[in-house]
């Protein structure tokens, strides 16, 4: 079978000369079009190209908007939402903004052109202008976890407050007196929401103050510095609640340069449920979001908006399951009843 | 400012269909868009959508196509062709193939025709067809990693043979008598060249037997096991190298799982560099790749194929660096010299 090569060899041009012609795009002089055309002919070259023409019509397309592919949970949410769509024959590409609302506009406008049918969005800095500017465009779209509601959109994330209380109220229930609480960044929805959950529990209790809060971005820098600062402060601390896996990282590692025995000085608890959480020594009690469930049904609520069925879906609050593993295991008894 | 909700509201029909009319797409009855074309007039509503015009003109897209996203190594990867883009005003969408590579061939398509400018792939699976696919259609490309080499393209990959060699030599220099290998899938050629560094170092040595090398399938998974099948075998083994650190951070839990103290027992070496490795107790002695300028060399050696300047490059082998930490601190003389 004749190739691209022989052809642009037999013609005396380039492959890219050959795929000029064969595209029809850019500049090539007539009389070497004539005669790349007539060795086409003489060699009769069929391009690959045409064995795919029928892949395209196939290929339904739906694109998903993350702040940051290197955070874990949006990779593994990221994975959720592609098993999901290949269920109904879809194709999910994936783009990083950063949480950047420019470059999210961006992206509506471009993969619109490219005849994307549908976005999952996990983002901040989503605007109503730019939810605005997909209606109008006819761009169905869901919502996710950081994403904040406006209008009738509907929005997945997982029950963030009740996910804290589970987890604070389980601290005090191995046996933690004063449980400090890492948290993620004010801006943040799912952070705001965890900040509240660990509120509910404590704000009652004698030992309290808002001192006992401190930030640490939702990142393992964040939650080792942040960790740091509680040890200084509060000698008598014995619980950490971080408001993500990233921060409790961060925590544990900050916890064994200081010398302090997880649990047994310090217990330690994170949310969300990424793998990272199982190859840490001991390995991280964590607040497990449902990433699988979150996959599915946020690629059933679009397939709905796509096939143009009218979704009026208020805020849906999917349910977390509390991991209980070593860094919480200090008192045998209760460490036994909870497996 | 009039919104799309008010002229629905109005017209007494809903947003989709309001959508509809102004992109022209779908069926509505003429009397409905008669009298919708009515409101919007009255109304003076400017879609939104118009003040976008002009983004995606300036708009360039390339693609990179991965294996597995969740795998921390591909997304550190991503984030780093992002960044590198981001210098040349293009954006990155991702896409995920899972080395099958009837996907690669659907987003090839799928890319084309949405005027990706150029991809980046790192696939086990692409082939001369597709390859040449892409040269039919203009389509410029770059392989990473994984991908092997055809024809005259680029491949862009870490020196892999001697960072497996500096890794080993590294584990018998702090004191290791049997080192072990844990191997990636023989059918992906970091995995295989990883392999063949370590026989360049071990092969010649008394002990030395092929059951030292063990598959582990580059998983997490794959590294425990392996590593359990090796304590079995070999209860004289004090050194591992696993061909990558996602093996390397299961190894560490198998060995801890065992009681095996490392590195005074067992000394432990990884490959990749991936962030992980910094987060276990105790953290990873591991080769590292130059994920940052994986990216740059990714993007500039595109760049320069989207311009239409012919590259006939040959294998780019990047430099990789043995970054000591404590999983192979055993001797402290060697350690403070390592420094």
């Amino acid at each position: 079978m004749t190739t691209i090569h022989e052809v642009a060899k037999q013609a005396r041009v380039s492959v890219a000369t050959v795929s000029r012609i064969l595209n029809e795009t850019g500049y090539v002089r007539s009389t070497v079009k004539a005669r790349v055309r007539q060795v086409i002919r003489e060699m009769n070259y069929k391009p690959e190209v045409t064995r795919y023409e029928s892949i395209d019509s196939q290929t339904a397309t739906i694109a998903m908007i993350l702040p940051d592919i290197s955070n874990p949970f949006f990779a593994e949410l990221a994975r959720a939402v592609e098993d999901a769509a290949r269920e109904y024959d879809y194709t999910v590409i994936l783009c990083n903004s950063d949480d950047f609302g420019f470059r999210e506009k961006t992206y509506i406008h471009l993969l619109h052109r490219r005849a994307v049918e549908g976005i999952i969005f996990v983002s901040r800095t989503l605007g109503e202008r730019e939810m605005t500017l997909m209606e109008e465009q006819g761009l169905p779209f869901v919502l996710l976890d950081r994403t904040p509601r406006i209008g009738d959109t509907s929005v997945i994330r997982s029950n963030n407050v009740d996910g804290a209380r589970i987890a604070v109220r389980h601290l005090l229930e191995v046996g933690c007196q004063r449980v400090a609480h890492i948290a993620g960044p004010v801006e943040l929805i799912p952070a705001m929401e965890r900040h509240r959950g660990y509120l509910d529990e404590v704000e009652s209790l004698s030992w309290f103050h808002p001192s006992w809060i401190v930030p640490g971005g939702f990142s393992v820098a964040g939650g080792m510095k942040a960790t740091q600062l509680l040890l200084e402060r509060f000698p008598d601390m014995d619980g950490i609640f971080a408001g993500n896996d990233l921060m409790a990282v961060g925590a544990l590692k900050a916890l064994h340069r200081a010398g302090v025995d997880v649990p047994f000085q310090v217990a330690l608890c994170g949310f969300d449920g990424i793998s990272v959480t199982a190859l840490t020594e001991p390995e991280l009690t964590t607040v497990a979001q449902p990433i699988e469930e979150f996959g599915k049904v946020a690629v059933s609520e679009l397939m709905l908006r796509i096939k143009g069925e009218e979704v009026v879906s208020p805020v849906e609050e999917l349910e977390v399951t509390l991991l209980k593993r070593d860094s919480t295991r200090r008192i045998q008894g209760v460490s036994g009843s909870g497996r």
